[in-house]
């Protein structure tokens, strides 16, 4: 992920120091482990322990060169490292690693980090959440055009809009949370899966420590269906991103207006036309899905490793390993903000509502024709007339409102009682629900209008 | 999906006749709700089932040409559905779909086609589970090599490779549950989701009736993130299904041949070639499993409605939820079949592990040596010496056995006693952590070897 | 594709008699290249095509259903296929498929109904290609606002939007030609590409006379190359078709209007809404991009076949062989006659133009002002300035248009003539390269305004 | 794209100062075909070139540092480049930029980029292309077994594999070459593509200085099917890597051990099994496949801009544009060192041919069998009978070779020659064609055997 969509704090999650202080724990604690039921010396894991701290303590870009260096020589990355780990903590260094195979080390850092990641997302949308609900309750009330298809529909709130998205957000944070599990397993299960140089008790223990699960069987390799998960729900995430993005891109259009992203004093929508406050940030957000969503395939194409194991999956994770954690992190945190401070405009609401001249009323009208005996077909018949002379006639001379041709129509007007029309003209009839559904999704219905 | 990867089992869930039952299901529930609260006549609604039923059980062919006939002049499926319930119902008919929109019955009916669905494919995991589980214990002491790169790496059992695979699907099981839940909502809002014409207990009646949630806000429209999580979940286990078809093919290649697809009597390998017995069940799944796969994007693609809905994901779903749901229940019912019959040559397992003389046992050594007191360095550097030796030569004349080689070597001959490398070199050593493993993934450790 | 997007003249070039007739083709071809260099009697070769041509052209639905029962005990299609053209031929039948491979039936096969199916695409991009070129000419001077985020920009014609999409179209053509050639191969190679038992002058010949060039190396089948090449470019077209498609739904959105599906006579927009009229059409269209766009994953994921080949390939392009060409041939058919019909409001674009002000002609303005001799960073503070007062107060009490605004602002009155400034608000002025883009595009620039 | 994938020839490409370089380029050249026609001053281009080509020639981090700065306030890329070269070009950088928006200069730049990359691809591609051409002339005669299934098959040439995978690198480089003109284009007309106010002959000029063709039709943006085809046909390069990649790996596995990646004097295969020589090169291969082709997704996603453009494709191609061209020009240098080295074993592949038993001869021996005058089921029944057998007792006590049971039977042995069963086990005959095959890919046979 290019610099300008990350954030430091994800970044550092995959920064070389971080996955090597985390090799170091694994390899400290299978040390601990291990010294425990006798198969190395206290003393020995001890050393370990006091003298890595000390480095991981005073770790360094000259440390990064120094593995590097080595690396450049044994081809191999966890080798290298082990070689400056010996270097720092002397003879007893012999007694690390022991029975174990580089995968033990690589797999259980990978869980760790996505564990971090994960958490970092969850804030995301912990924040994400908050910002949804405080604008859904803020705009419970306020009226504006549902639209299906992009035509006018039916008038309902912008508030009941922000809880739909906040109720998918609220399902991606449980997704999410369901996909960390899958991801924060351990495996110190040697060579090929069987324990064979390696007591199980180990990876008991280093799990525990590191807060995560013993993989029931690994073969070599944490199995990749679950990363192949992971990066799926990243995936679904990233989708709800795109279709809250998209929302905002259209009540921004020059034509709807009728919410716009906060403007910053100072910044230029177009170095050729001045006036232009652009969506930017959804449109950004739109993108950033994009490139989310399409680091499933490599992750689902990653789970046929051969046998147990090979190691094309590694390249793929290398990259979409902080490619998607990071661009996730950042849209979100972007998202935020942008939901925040999102300009609203419900007078402009409201005028789009009326703007076609009362025809999103028509559902009711339909309903209370065919209360009144006469057959849905007909009823159909006799609004679906009446919406369109409205339509075709609209802002023309002599172009009449659907309530009007309403009235003038005798098969409407003997029919249906001036108040019940007035009723079903009555955007506020939209509303009667949201108690009942801001209960279901926020818990509570918040304060009356 | 072609008929030739089609179960009528599944292929019936998707037939118009499943859909219009589900449909008037949908729309006799309402009514019964309707009348519950007073809403329509109680009698209505008795008639609407009634007469509904009727047509119902005795719909055929005759039935759906109607409704097609009808939708080719309103150019609306559900329309055209409910014209023709009005055409069996009678006047009551004016009753039926009050208040409702299209896509509370589409929508809704969905749901509960994927619900089938989704019982369908638990059903077909089960048989695979308790395949893989009884081959994984008839296995169990089955020694074979492990192999990463597709290298010998140190031996295993071939029912631990069973029991890897079972987790993976057990996983896949619960994966599943998870997704049906995901998809097992019902909308009855209305036309934006405000229930504006229709009452919140209408939703919940048909809900509960039907064994579905209520969808916490709906926008005419489910939310299609809870199919996207679908479609990547049957992507996710279309990998594990791929997964286990590569190690099948990998197996039984010319070379390997330590496992076959059972082969019929009569069944011809090759128009050409008559010794042929190729693994064509394990790749075909290899193909099911790249088209199961490549539906998450579209689905994924779909989350991103334009406001309250548009209508581009029906035909997406039109297609993916066949094609997803009968290629995938195909692949799971064929793969059960092939785990069940694989032909297992345990003799063809051991020849290949003793095929690199010996070298597999060299990890044990490794540690051998180290142990008696040499730094891992050195002791790699040792063993690596005597295995490329060994490596070389083989085949060769007068080429040695890893053994041999080292028993030829005063470096390890004057550290390590005999007894401990005939320990090293005794495969079995390698089956030591087997009852930890099986009983973390079955529930018991089963019986002794 | 399910019967809904499918229109039969595709349908047919998937169907099982279709294939069976290539089949017979290629093999009575081959058996006339044999017999030409004597490699068969030349009686036998008559015999072959004068019975199989019978055969064939008495072809009915028994004949499939014979073939399918032979299959069932073979479990080999090709095998099949030439049981029954034995049963057909006679004794002659044993120099049918001499020397060949199932892949060299299978594979040519799939060529001719691709090269099938891509003609067919053509004339639908022809028929395309002619609405586009129509309107575009049609709506040449149409005036109508640009916009770049949605948001505004400056004024275009309608004609040059379509242009745009035609140039694209033709674009799309020119790649389906070369992906086209790309399918176009015939491999009569044997069993693995060497040519062991047939001659290749038979694959020459039976490649000329199917007008297919001759794969350079197949190995035992047409490297997949080549199809993933064939399916990715149909992507490439499916999202174009999405484009114009998308551009469509935003200009028949209620607040924009500006063009409008064609709304046949007693079609239903809504179940609920009488007043609806809906982009279905484009929207289904949107869908249909998504499906054919996910089937270049598999395609892609087919190449790798292990060896000379494995048949994962198959099951994947049994399916998207037809799903793609069909989807596709659908989608383009569908998209001519939108466009053809497409409704358009030369009237609502000029107000929808004018709607934000005037200042969409901001553009000119800041030029012009650039030019009276001020910093680049002058003229775009004075124009932003103006461009806001008008947009903040845009059909508020007092509020002024661009123009008023600039008019009473000294920075620009005292820099800019009123005739210049009249010039950069006739929005006339977008319109003076017409000509030159018309003819890059269409080799003319047509009739004048 | 990560470090360890990245070559830095390519990754400068990238890099900010190239695309500065272009900007400036794009600006200067621009503002020197505005002075031919007398839109700006001579004197002014002149001073803007010269003042500007020492800039960019003293262009250091504190310019990117400068611009950085200036797009903190800003918020525009482009702008805050103008603003930063109006520092360095000094009063007459008001000429600069008249008339152009930033996309002009954005995907114009783009396309600069993305040929250079495209130049560079071809160049790898050439010296693959040299190198297996070379490998493919050294094994022409070399015989191996090929495989259909990964089941033995028929013999075939090790050179005659390498060829096909020349062929399609072949194709790849034709298709690359087609890709590299479809995003070779310039566009300078504007901020909706009208040329409003910038002359065509701009981009006239501009385009041809740079190699480029001028866009017929732009709409602000240059469209994004020109891209998306570019990313396909990436994506169907890689997959062709990932094809040869999973050859040799399947010829290095251990029971196979034909080939063998060249294995570096220290490099370490394994921390825990030091005899362990992986195919990492070829793995590593495979997964960067993966990854070059999950650019295509996003790539077609952005085809469908919204009206004359919005900047969603913009975050995704600041990703997969380095991330594609890198991750592939990484990917084929590693290819064509990795196939000059292959170490390549001719015995083992003779030894593993007729591993079999001889089985693999039965092609020929079915038509002689066929050519004797009996039914071509006849003649497959008693060579699968055959076949079976010698494969049943493969490696058995009393195990019989193919030949020897053929010999043996009456049914053979009554019908087909000894003479002509000696040439059917003579493998040389898979080799006759050999030399019409390389003509037809290397355009000559080579030298004979």
């Amino acid at each position: 992920m290019v610099p300008r969509y990350t954030r430091p704090v994800m970044a550092a999650i995959w920064a070389p120091e971080n996955r090597y202080r985390i090799w170091f724990e694994i390899e400290a604690l299978a040390c601990e482990a291990m010294a425990d039921y006798g198969a190395i010396p206290k003393e020995a894991a001890r050393t370990i322990r006091t003298n890595g701290d000390a480095a991981m303590a005073a770790f360094s870009d000259a440390d990064i060169a120094r593995i590097d260096e080595i690396e450049a020589t044994t081809r191999h990355d966890v080798i290298a490292f082990l070689t400056w780990l010996a270097e720092k903590v002397g003879p007893d260094s012999r007694f690390v690693h022991l029975g174990m195979t580089s995968s033990d080390v690589l797999d259980t850092c990978f869980s760790v980090q996505l564990k971090q990641a994960a958490d970092l997302l969850l804030e995301d949308l912990d924040m994400l959440l908050a910002a949804l609900r405080a604008r859904a309750f803020e705009h419970k009330y306020t009226l504006t055009i549902g639209r299906s298809h992009a035509i006018h529909a039916e008038p309902t709130s912008f508030g009941l809009k922000l809880a739909g998205h906040y109720a998918e957000f609220a399902r991606n944070r449980e997704r999410l949370v369901a996909a960390r599990a899958e991801i924060a397993t351990c495996a110190i299960s040697g060579a090929v899966g069987t324990f064979a140089h390696v007591d199980p008790r180990v990876e008991t223990f280093v799990a525990e420590r590191l807060g995560l699960a013993a993989e029931p069987v690994s073969t070599q390799v944490i199995p990749r269906d679950r990363h192949a998960a992971f990066f799926c729900t990243l995936a679904v995430i990233a989708s709800g991103i795109e279709r809250l993005a998209t929302e905002v891109r259209h009540l921004q259009r020059s034509e709807v207006r009728e919410a716009e992203e906060f403007f910053h004093p100072g910044q230029k929508g177009s170095s050729a036309m001045p006036h232009k406050r652009n969506p930017v940030l959804s449109e950004n957000l739109t993108g950033l899905a994009r490139l989310v969503r399409s680091h499933a395939i490599p992750a689902l194409e990653n789970v046929a490793l051969w046998h147990e194991r090979d190691i094309s999956h590694s390249s793929v994770e290398r990259n979409i390993g902080p490619d998607a954690t990071i661009g996730l992190d950042f849209a979100l945190a972007r998202l935020s903000g942008m939901m925040e401070k999102l300009v609203v405009y419900p007078e402009q609401m409201l005028a789009n509502m009326e703007s076609l001249g009362g025809v999103v009323h028509s559902g009711e009208v339909l309903l209370a024709l065919a209360r009144s005996g006469i057959s849905r077909e007909d009823a159909y018949r006799i609004v679906q007339h009446n919406a369109m002379a409205t339509w075709t006639n609209l802002g023309k001379p002599g172009g009449r409102t659907f309530r009007e041709n309403l009235d003038a129509d005798p098969d409407v007007a003997g029919r249906v009682p001036a108040d019940v029309l007035d009723a079903a003209f009555d955007a506020r009839m939209h509303l009667g629900a949201l108690d009942h559904v801001f209960t279901r999704v926020f818990g509570e219905a918040g304060p009356a209008a």
